[in-house]
This record gives C-alpha cells, structure tokens and sequence, in this order.
C-alpha cells in the first residue's frame, strides 16, 4: 500500500465519520432517512478528498478544512437527490434513487436539507475569510443550478455546439472540483498564486472528470457503473459523444444517429448500435484526447505548486481519476 | 397616509428595485425566469420588512441588513416554489405555479436557485457576525424543511395531536418569522435582550400568521386569496381547524368530518360542509383566540424595546397583520 493509499483511506474514513456524526438525528423520518440512504450510499468522496488533499498541499492542516470538506460531499449530494428526479433516474450506485424508494416530494426536501446542513458545516468554524468563502460557494451552487437548467435544455434541442458542451459542463461539473482545490487552498493558508493554480487545477479536473462520464456511460462495465448503461443515449443528453459523432462523422454515420434520435422511445438495444456508430466516426478516441487534454492541464496548474509530498499526493490523486473504470 | 404607511410603500419599493435588479441575468432561460416570475408576483414582502423595521427599531440603519432582508424573500420565495411542487397545487398569489407553467424540474431547480442567490446576498457584506447570521439562517433552512416534512407526514396520518401541529408550524413558518426580527437586531447592533426580544416577537408573529393561513383557507374571500378556497380540507391537511374540530366537536359532528376525510377524493363541495361542522364545533372561535393570544404575546415581547419610532413602526407592522384578510 502506497503512502498516498494510506493518507485516502484514513482521510475518507475521518469523512465517512464526520458524515455520519452529522446525521445522527432521526425525525421528521421523511427527511432525514433519505439523507442517510444517500450519504452511506457508497460515494468516492473525491470532492472532500480534494479539499483536504489541496489544503495539506499548501502545508495546511486537515482540521481546519475539515468542516468545507464535509460540505462540498453535502452538495455534491444535494445535487445528486435533484439530479435523479429532474433526469428520471432509478438506479443510482447500484440503489433506488431516493425519489424511486420514497417519493418526489421527498427527494426534494431531502435535498433541500442537504443543502442545509452543507452551508450549516461550512459556516460552522470562524475564519477571517469565512464570508468569501460562503460567497464562492454560493456563487458555485448558482453554477451548478445554471449548468443542470442547460443541460436539460439541450435534451430538447436539436443542435448543440461543442463550446456550448463545455459551457454546460463547466457549471455542473468542473465548478464543483474548482472550489475544492480552491477552498483546500484558501483554508490552508496558501498564497494567491497556490490558490489560483489549486483552482484551476480542480476546474480541468471536473472537465476531464465529466468527459469520463460521457464515456465511461457507453465503455464501462455496467456492474461497475451502478447504473443504466447507455442511459445518456436513451435520454438524448447531449454529451461530448454525440455532439462529436453529428458533426464530424461521415453522411451516413450522421443520419443512422439522427434516425434514433428522432424515435419515439430510444431502447437499450440501440444503444450498442450507436457505439458502433461513436467508434466509425472516431468519437471514442476524440473524446479520449480531451481528457487526456484536461488532465494534463490540471497536472501543469498543480505543478505550479512548490513540489511536496502534498503536491504529490494531489499527483496521485490525478492518477486514480486518469484510470478510473466508473 | 400614516408615517409607518410611508416608509413600508419606501422600504417595499426599496427591496423590490434591488430584488429586480439582482434578476437581470437572462440565461439560461429556463433558471432565471420562473425565478423572476415568482419574485414577481406580487408578494406582501412582510419578512424583508420585518427585518428592516427590526434593525430601526434598536437604532440600526437600512443599508446595513438590506442584504438580509432580500436574502430572507429569495429564501420564502424558494419555499414557495418547492412547498407547491409537493403540495400540487396550481394557484398561488392568483397565477399559475412554477411547475404548472412550467414543469417539475423547473421548478426544483429555479428554487434550488433562489436558495444560492439567498445566501449569495447574505453573505456578500462582511459583518464581524457574518459567520453567525449564516449559521442561523442554515438552521432555519433545516427546520423549515424538517416543518414541511412533518406537514406533509401529517396528510397521511390519522391523528396529529395539537401540540404535534404546533411543532410543525413553528418549525415551517415561525422560524423564518423568527429569524428575520432576530438578524434584523444583530444587524442593527441591538443589546443580546433586544435581539432576544425581537427573535421571540417574530416568532410569535409567525405562530399567529400560520394560524391565520389556517383560518383564512375557509373563511377568507377567494379572489382575495389568490389561491382555491378550502385547499387544505381537500388536501387533508391537518391544520388546527381540523385537529380542534376532531378533538372538541360532539359526536355527531366528528363522525361527519371522518366520513369526508375517509372519502377518496375531497371536493370543493364538500368544504362548506366542513366549515359548517367547523362551527358547530366551536372551532373557528378557538383558532381566533390562538391567534389573539399569540399576537399578544408578540406584542409583549416587542414591549421589551424601549420605546422609539421604530417599535411604534413594528407595533403598526402587527396590527396589519392582525387585520389581514388573505
């Protein structure tokens, strides 16, 4: 077991108790049971792991991270509870989404009060830039909102543009990691310039990070995803995949794709159809380099950091996310 | 006009131009126009008053808690918004609903917006007590949602006792109430008694101003109402009127009221009925000798003050709620 090994799991398991210690209370049930469901639903708390990891790479310490930690891993959730409902989802990390095994109405409070309990933690411990620090998070859940309200959007259009891909991406998903390194960095000290390389370092990590998705949604095993393979297909979500398949594959890829776009229901069995469709116009290999692209950014922003086994760890950490398999 | 009449049209209009001018953005459309839809909808602004006219009443000033108070109508706002989801209804403030107008994931995710533009705004001016207003006002998000969880527990269950539903209402509307005088006094530098005071006033308002909702659900002018006359009887909901019916009334009266509630669908025809049965039972006197005692109560606690024009302001503040009709 590598040192870094170590660190994570002893990092995710102070999380995983500071978590549970925050969900202790039992009533009203309706609220709080789904939270816990959702919480011990076996999540990769990457989001804390990075704000804890960006805070001891500035030579900070863990304790004085800890409660952002905790926070982040809240509404990262949040936005998984209301995510589910808006995208119809059943099947989450293997689990009934909470909306399935309860109801809407409560998938919607819960999530409520996750966010909550998220800023309830993160203003919890005083610190001269506490109201900052509130304001960015604030600013990043507004983020979030705005790229979930696009991507729902552009189920029902048509067209996308790549560039609007990635505006849409960059709000829901790469905003999020953003402010973990950057909140890692400001609770630990770091100095403006660590600060902006942390942040800019967990940005194109989020972008390589959903890239993955989009892809690991037609590659991966569907034992490991946890959830319904192809379901982006059959959703019509515009991901990198299809986005790249429409415009740069040949005439007749291009009207295959638009052919079971235009159907009533799109079925899992058209699903390896349009794999095969991604493969002929390159679009699995594209959207490898666009990963490849963003994790290399994210590898130089960190490396403006002063090498230390902090910054190294964050390398680890960078290397995990580049062979994650779900 | 009355000076207290003049300086709330100021105060009101005053929060309105800074609530509009904080909805400018435009995209995506599908985020900021229910949100500005709602924001719009011609909402009393009774809890960024109350923490307006709290502030001047321990010698504050507006500019101070401004932030404050358009957080707590953002806040209101979301709830609105959600409360509406998981309560199907069609009509609030005489309009369609969000999720009506538009749909369901609309609306969760426009409220999910109001909660970051809430807190944005709470947080934006630095305050050597920001920290703490932030985790109070974290505290009264949870327990509004742990109020709406109970409220909506409740329609399910056979019998809620009545201290059951004070629990419930103090948690989903006299905590907000509570808060907006209590921010209102931190914010205007009062003594911890005057804040204390003005917390508890606020608090018993809003006990009073649920109670009031109650009673107006049945006896108020529908056009004024802006919503379906007898909503609550329909939904099952167990307000006060009917916890009191079921638990004061004769016989007679309480088998009648169970044989409407075990039918499968409640129609509007059958709210008459119940508002008959609720005065055989003496209820609608009792709801209105709640309501009384809890105003006096606030009024009670406001007189804790010393007295300046900004008390006598939040005295008249009472009494237009004590005269309200819908």
């Amino acid at each position: 077991v590598s040192q870094f090994e170590k660190r994570t799991t002893e990092l995710k398991k102070l999380v995983n108790q500071q978590l549970a210690g925050m969900l202790t209370k039992k009533l009203p049930i309706t609220l709080y049971d789904p939270m816990r469901y959702v919480l011990q639903g076996g999540g990769k708390r990457l989001r804390p792991l990075l704000v804890l990891l960006a805070c001891e790479a500035v030579g900070g310490k863990v304790e004085s991270c800890l409660p952002a930690a905790l926070a982040v891993e809240f509404l990262h959730n949040f936005t998984l509870i209301h995510d589910d409902v808006m995208d119809q989802d059943d099947i989450r990390r293997g689990r009934l989404t909470v909306h399935k095994k309860w109801d809407v109405s409560i998938a919607i409070l819960s999530g409520d009060g996750l966010v909550a309990l998220s800023y309830r933690v993160l203003l919890s411990k005083s610190h001269p830039r506490i109201a900052e620090i509130g304001t960015l998070f604030s600013n990043t859940l507004l983020e979030i909102c705005e790229g979930q309200a696009l991507d729902k959007e552009f189920e029902t259009r048509k067209e996308v543009a790549v560039n609007e891909y990635f505006v849409m991406i960059q709000k829901k998903t790469a905003a999020l990691m953003a402010l973990c390194a950057q909140i890692g960095g400001i609770l630990g000290n770091g100095t403006d310039a660590e600060i902006e390389a942390l942040r800019s370092f967990g940005f194109h990590l989020g972008v390589a990070f959903q890239l993955q998705d989009d892809l690991l949604d037609i590659v991966a095993d569907e034992k490991l995803l946890g959830k319904t393979w192809g379901s982006d297909i059959m959703r019509r979500k515009k991901t990198f995949l299809l986005i790249h398949a429409l415009q740069q594959g040949d005439a007749t890829t291009k009207s295959q794709l638009q052919a079971i776009l235009q159907k009533e229901v799109i079925a899992q069995s058209q699903v390896e159809e349009v794999k095969k469709l991604f493969q002929v116009a390159g679009t699995i290999e594209a959207t490898q380099q666009h990963i490849n692209r963003h994790f290399d950014l994210a590898r130089q922003y960190l490396h403006r950091l002063p090498s230390s086994q902090g910054r190294q760890f964050l390398d680890r950490f960078l290397d995990s996310l580049v062979k994650r398999q779900y």
